[in-house]
């Protein structure tokens, strides 16, 4: 089980996220493009910061709003989304290169995420546009109950896919996260502690409904936001190096 | 001699440039990066013409300023400078590549480009952005009363330079642009083709006091603004092939 | 009957629409607040032409889309959208006071436009932000069978409304418009011509199936993107002031 | 003597400064048009804060560069800034009204600022584009050797102005700032203290050669960026409530 974290969500005099603490915790990194958040000179500083911990990296797209940090839907054409992701993924995979790293997935950011992952139309468009870029990388998407189904569908278009799940997120008896406005649906630390042990000893988490839910995560999605969001990212470090 | 022509200037809705017409005449197209000019679907349409006309393709990146459509200088630190140079070659490289064209060289567009030739602080960044790509890329420059210097500093970064001359502007006797405000500086279709067999047949330009310049050029370039313009590329286009 | 045209859509180097040629032709101009397109110095220079022709002015605003040219969708909270309108029509209002003129109504853009007459729940998030705006404006809307309706929620909030209709689209049995996607929904020069006789005669349009469709406009909406439509718009001119 | 601070710079999903903490503080809220920080609905956050605690209100209009934050110069012409102007005013300006609040003045920021301050040509641009802006509304520079004569430019343009000297800067002999590169330039919250004090009985500063230096001020420029400036605010509010 790996760790991944979104960074290099600053932009220009604006800073957001450890980035420099939560680095050196965690397996793969998820870089800002430059369309949600990011801008060359922070991308270049947090693929050094890559660099420096050895850490995986993933390019982490998004529909073009800054202003609503990618969090906003924004209705686009299949070709034109698909320009979109190879334009973001490009200029992190030419960048992270020039630094002498080597670009090895894919992970939607924000709205992008939850739409592709509520339609299938669109989770289809952003698998033919990273199976199309020129080089072979993995996408990274929810596990889900349709985890088999999607990876079938990747197999289709010659695509490795890497299921993430929530380390502090509650998961309803059908395998979906609970949304935000529900009451518990963010896990304190102790609470995502477990979930974790739960994750790593059989594969599972309690929804909340008090079900026990299978979860085939390969990756654990983590945040670096606050010192909060590090110190359960170190804890749950220790967890995964003390196996 | 080769022609070159900037071309996927159109932005989203907005056109400008007729590229259809120009891009079979051509043999480089400079291919604006989005930060001047251009977007991910409008890349992705231009790189697909220049592959149809087999033109060997350049990016053209510029300052971040769409509404000044790069043409207004932006003062900027050296590192920023050579971070945002990065991202606009990666960007165009990788849709490139994603659409079986490789990159070949780098012009710089509008302010960016006049800076450049007019500091060498700031010729030395982008020689030192260009020369730290990750693959090899030819830097287009000018063709002034510098260019045995400024290929020796480019040598200096293992930099290979191309010099360019332009078909339809008036030089001065010291090898310059005359400025576009003085009369006459922008030649008609009848002064530009003598010049391009003036450059062709002695290497020379005759200048705005009347004498003979010699202007070591590699490419020309040429514009596909209006039809006007397309016009007078496809007479160049003949010279060309008659040698 | 009036005459309201989208102008003011030409955004730094590149230009749209024939503003100079259809400006003397209308009544009402939708002018773009710089979001979907424009930028102060086109808004100067497009509110100084309807000065010089006494056109009436509206704010026209518009998701934050340049690259889609607000034809996209932005799923966005009623809050931030209101903000929105409020900064785009203050902009409009400011700038076109200084040069003398008094902005009068406001018509939304594109996918904000289609949003609002589809969404009950956008169309009084739009009333709202106008009707709290500082000083009263109309709002202009698409006539439809709901007319009647949309003029009384209107007045809940205080608003005054206007109605448009569309010279060169076909309607459909139900007072909508026909998708542009189904054959024959633009009307030809002539097939225009007749439609807004016919509104001016009996104040009703002839449907795609036929039907006698009543439509209550009190402005018509035309277009001076290209020869083709400023020469319509003439003609549409010429009935208007033949009455 | 009052005191003036930049609000409203965060943008989007960033927070910059504690503009809750400092707005009681001060007298004069300079606020962020959009253009190097802020949006729309921080633009109505900032100034529903200022209504909260009386504080009268200033646009603080800058280059178009969010990514620089405005710190970066941009060469545009001077009818191109005097529209730029006019539309970050016009927005504040009319946002306020629709919040009850009633614009008082501008004060440029960062590059445009210093820019301002440096070229008589670009501060003539910046007087004729507040003048000519529909309602009076004052100007704030910074109170330096030339005040009078700056006075005087300003008296030909109808135009009030607002002169500011800084809490926590340290002055040169000739009453100008000393560049933030050289040590000693911004001073710690007890030398600051100090030098308001001294402003205060003296209308003087001491320069970083020792000499006393009369600075005319009618407003301090404080910050808000951090606790220790906010903490700063209040001792200097202290001093002032004191007198």
């Amino acid at each position: 089980m790996k760790l991944n974290c979104d960074l290099g969500e600053s932009f220009g005099a604006w800073q957001m996220g450890l980035d420099a603490q939560v680095m050196p915790l965690i397996d793969q990194a998820n870089i800002a493009c430059g369309f949600h958040a990011g801008d060359p000179t922070i991308l270049v500083r947090t693929l050094g910061l890559a660099k420096q911990h050895q850490v995986e990296i993933g390019a982490h797209p998004s529909y073009d709003d800054k202003q609503g940090f990618g969090r906003r839907s924004v209705k686009m054409q299949a070709d034109e989304l698909k320009h979109l992701l190879w334009y973001q993924i490009a200029a992190v995979d030419g960048v992270a290169q020039s630094l002498g790293l080597q670009l090895s997935y894919v992970k939607p950011h924000g709205a992008l995420y939850n739409d592709m992952m509520a339609s299938p139309a669109l989770l289809e468009t952003v698998m033919q546009a990273v199976a199309s870029y020129h080089k072979p990388l993995k996408l990274m998407l929810l596990a889900t109950a349709s985890a088999a189904a999607h990876r079938q569908l990747a197999k289709d278009y010659h695509l490795e896919v890497l299921f993430e799940a929530f380390a502090d997120r509650r998961y309803t008896a059908e395998g979906a996260l609970t949304p935000r406005s529900q009451a518990g649906s963010v896990l304190d630390h102790q609470a995502a502690l477990a979930q974790v042990q739960q994750l790593l000893q059989s594969g599972s988490v309690q929804s909340d409904t008090g079900h026990s839910v299978f979860i085939a995560a390969d990756t654990l999605c983590v945040h670096g936001d606050n010192p909060e969001a590090v110190a359960l990212v170190q804890s749950i470090r220790q967890v995964l190096d003390g196996q």
